[in-house]
């Protein structure tokens, strides 16, 4: 009998969103800093806990780190509307406001994400499956859009 | 017989473009450093003559004042399409790799004005004349998006 040491119900190995993101980390790592990292350690920063989050302060901008973060998690949400639809995606963060703002992803003329951002310095999520679900909700969501206006979305 | 001293085709009086950035413009000055100003004077950053732009260098960021420029510009187009539509109308400009972003103006799931921007650190019209053309142009555009298509413009 082998018992795992952090038993999860989702990894990166069974989440095609996990791995999205994974995927959007290893793409921008010019300097291959994170070439001998596991994908287990990339996604780390992702689990914020209650606690964590309120020690992170919301005055003054969003840091580089957490906005490339936050970039990232939106960049695998387009990737995975794009392999699903073979429809091209963009994505467009705006923190203009001190953790305020937007995350948009459209194809064509339809948003098919469409997020405020606020005291976005927190961005974060419980546990990795809770990263793994939201992902998988707002791409579906994002192809239900596109499947529901194919027209808005090819222009 | 009068002679005006600066005779042009479009001034603020017969544009509701022009009138509409002079408003974001007012709207956006808590400290009343534009109170004393006219309406024209407001309008002049926005004229960049080609001579003017290969002056202005497109290393680094856009300074906050261009980009205020740029916002109050989109922010004009926004609220004419509201104007003519009844829909409200959210500007996001987004301008993270040196002068380069997208300016986006959207209603509901709909983007209205959907824009590339480059070397923003340049952005200004030849004439007072031609920002109101292309304001308009764009307001017009939007406005048939949204006649187009109402039901994402609704959500």
């Amino acid at each position: 009998m082998t018992v795992s040491p952090t038993p999860t119900a989702v990894d990166v190995e069974n989440s095609a969103f996990l791995k999205a993101i994974v995927q959007q980390i290893r793409a921008n790592d010019p300097y291959g800093t994170y070439r001998n990292w596991s994908d287990e350690l990339l996604l780390k920063p992702y689990v914020v806990t209650k606690a964590q989050k309120r020690e992170i302060s919301v005055e003054g901008d969003v840091d580089p780190i957490t906005k490339g973060r936050i970039m990232a998690f939106y960049r695998a949400i387009a990737s995975c509307i794009e392999t699903e639809t073979g429809q091209l995606a963009q994505v467009v963060i705006d923190l203009s406001h001190e953790g305020f703002g937007w995350a948009l992803v459209f194809c064509g003329r339809l948003l098919v994400v469409s997020r405020t951002l606020r005291d976005a310095q927190r961005f974060g999520f419980d546990s990795l499956e809770k990263v793994a679900a939201e992902g998988e909700k707002l791409v579906k969501s994002g192809v239900d859009y596109i499947n529901r206006f194919p027209d808005v979305a090819k222009i």
